[in-house]
């Protein structure tokens, strides 16, 4: 009797089908990746806990899978914190390597340790999983892929259209149709600081971020808990409400946050990208959107989210400018931008929309029956022809029942089975059979290569 | 100033040049799998505890990587086992899941897991990193990659012939001559038998093993340490001293062990295997080698060894029969055949023997120099043409001196610099400098594909 496995809770085994589908996302964006020059790296799973802990804030330090030291580590614990049940402090006595939790901090680390090799600007992606012990749930797991794409090493404002320019091709080559939503930290500052509360800048932003969910009275009363004033809140309320288009949006931002410095730099920068934007032909809608403002407060300058249109189900991309990454490691000025693409959420928009090419569900292209020794091989032969001219194909391992090998190849989504029997290896023939149609075809054996191409 | 950051001691960060190189080496492998009509599957980084525990002997699990259970631990910790330095027994406790050892114990637990979805004969690979605390040194790593190919669900030795197949592709298309050492472990056990020494088989295969290393002398210094008679190690002398040719060998050990069942047998699988090697060509040389004999004890039957002829290096690739894998987690009878290539002796054998193409270091064909907006604009333009056409290309970010702009191209290897200028924008030209001979030629811009394909 086979005994009760599984996978850790949170974590997911990925079978051939599954894997196909998300090769054909993951090679897809690296795909494009290439055709910009973007090249890859790798970093190690697991990272000493001095890179990690510190960067996510507090909750990301609890979140943190960490290692348990090898060997004996017991004189490591001290009898004060057991009794005090100090396990952070005993954690950190035993334990001095963790999982990473994204790829952003790995990056980091990588371009600092490396700095003396990288010819700057570094364009690098990064495909890799990250970990995280968050409570599962649908939708999150503990172990998922990112899929980070960054420009390191450049301020110009074409690093961040080349960004858009990526968007636009990856989604288009996996035919999802998105909208590009623009928004820029230093907009939102100038918003805050118009207002007269540049103080309050974290709390303006969450709660512009929250307009579309919990609408426009809820964010006002929030952000009177704030302490908001009702002054800046009635001066905040036409950007609230703004359902503009991007035109519009722009004159609207020029007359609340025109006077600032900051807010006058971020138009100038959403001009630039925006004049690129018109300039060159997309696919995608890119939208200034001043409700935008994404959590995580590394971002300086433009940040991106794309959400496909057909399908609800949250931000699919995103991403943004940072001018000081590598500064939680000490170097200082090195400006960067980057996007990432969220393989398990672009995986359920496409499974959805039904948009995996027939072609990701096959293995291979052709199996052979297997009637015995005599008939074997001359399928070996013949197999190793196909496979040269790059046609996958397998000879069933046994001579079993038919209906067990066709059985196979039905569940394999095998289009073609080729039947070379006795009479068939005498008259160098073989019969193959189409299994969507069910048609069976007898052609000389020299002929399978252009019947199949 | 920067602080010093770095990888986990034994942990490896991999930079453009090395991901090359190593995707063209998983590329390989991969196109080859997927011609035999193999598909790929992902386990967790993480498997629970049970699951990895005494499957690797002690030495193994005290190797495993163990995580950290979330949250408070300290009432996990006893008092007892505190003061007796338990570490082991304190791990148990505070401690639920590891870092997978190998890709073999998972993939056991992901056929026993998913055995009513899996259609037999499964044949999988699986391309991806596990974690040793071993020490480490000069090519021993804390993290590495593995390479596993398995068909599991069926016991004929077409299987084993397909093996041998992917491993001549394999090394054909990565241009490294090998020769492929086989066994068998029911050989290895018929020999033990015929020499009076049944009970004594672990002892003989791990003295076999080592003739090459340190001579007879000391091999039979061994054996009689290991209580083995003079008679029987006479009697196993001709195996040890064995020089002969595949025939040679055949006879030799028809001779030795053709009386006793299991080596009957054995020797019956490898005739079936060895006809397949005569009957079908191949480009690597194939020996039947009987000081082949593999540390791992859950071979039963044929076993695999591939070395390289140019570069001394130990084994690249290497596997074998297991009739009883799944076994450790209770399901009898799922028989199985698999190898395993060694990414990181590949990529040095490679390296040593220069046999990286040269677009393996090149990541793109083209950077247009940046003179400014409306040259910029220009460029985008033609760089997105190029990339329709399959050629990767840049456009350096900004406007910088000229010579950090070929400087970058050079660092990147990039062969061809484009020059679109004031003029060339005027006339609709541009000025392509190839980076390898230095010329420089002037040419319509929409000639500009023709000429860099």
């Amino acid at each position: 009797m086979a005994i009760q496995v599984s996978t850790p809770k949170g974590t997911r085994d990925f079978g051939p089908a599954e894997m196909n589908r998300r090769n054909y996302i993951f090679n897809t964006i690296k795909e494009v990746f290439h055709a910009y020059g973007f090249s890859q790296i790798e970093t190690p799973a697991m990272e000493n806990l001095s890179t990690l802990l510190g960067k996510y804030g507090n909750e990301g330090d609890k979140l943190l899978f960490k290692i348990l030291n090898s060997g004996d580590f017991t004189s490591k614990i001290s009898q004060d914190d057991l009794a005090s049940q100090n396990y952070i402090g005993i954690t950190n006595n035993i334990s001095e390597k963790g999982l990473r939790y994204d790829l952003t901090v790995p990056f980091a680390r990588f371009v600092v340790q490396h700095r003396n090799d990288i010819v700057f600007p570094f364009k690098r992606y990064q495909i890799q999983p990250v970990w995280r012990a968050d409570k599962p749930q649908k939708g999150r797991y503990r172990e998922f892929y990112q899929c980070d794409v960054d420009i390191i090493g450049s301020k110009s404002l074409l690093n961040e259209f080349e960004l858009i320019q990526i968007i636009d091709n990856v989604f288009a080559k996996l035919g999802i149709s998105v909208t590009l939503k623009i928004n820029n930290r230093k907009i939102l500052s100038g918003i805050a600081e118009a207002i007269g509360e540049a103080d309050k800048f974290v709390a303006i932003t969450v709660a512009i971020d929250k307009i579309d969910k919990i609408g426009l009275e809820k964010v006002e009363d929030e952000l009177r808990a704030n302490g908001l004033s009702d002054d800046a809140i009635a001066k905040l309320r036409p950007i609230l409400t703004n359902k503009g288009n991007t035109d519009e949006t722009f004159q609207l931002i020029e007359s609340v946050i025109g006077n600032t410095e900051t807010g006058k730099a971020g138009i100038e920068e959403m001009n630039v990208i925006f004049g690129y934007v018109k300039a060159h032909k997309l696919g995608i809608n890119v939208e200034l959107d001043l409700s935008l403002a994404r959590g995580l407060n590394y971002y300086t300058g433009a940040i991106f989210e794309v959400k496909a249109n057909d399908v609800e189900i949250g931000s699919i991309c995103g991403g943004g400018r940072y001018d000081n990454l590598t500064g939680i490691f000490g170097l200082k000025d090195v400006s960067g931008v980057g996007v990432s693409f969220g393989a398990d959420r672009i995986y359920d928009v496409m499974t959805q929309l039904d948009l995996f090419p027939k072609q990701t569900d096959e293995y291979s292209k052709a199996l052979f029956v297997n009637f015995g020794q005599a008939e074997e091989c001359a399928c070996i032969e013949i197999a190793g022809k196909l496979r040269n001219q790059g046609i996958s194909c397998e000879i069933f391992p046994e001579k079993s029942k038919l209906d067990k090998q066709f059985k196979y190849a039905d569940s394999h989504n095998i289009p073609y089975v080729i039947i070379i029997g006795e009479n068939e290896v005498c008259n160098k023939t073989a019969t193959i059979k189409d299994m969507a149609t069910g048609k069976q075809t007898s052609i000389p054996q020299d002929e399978i290569i252009n019947f199949i191409k």
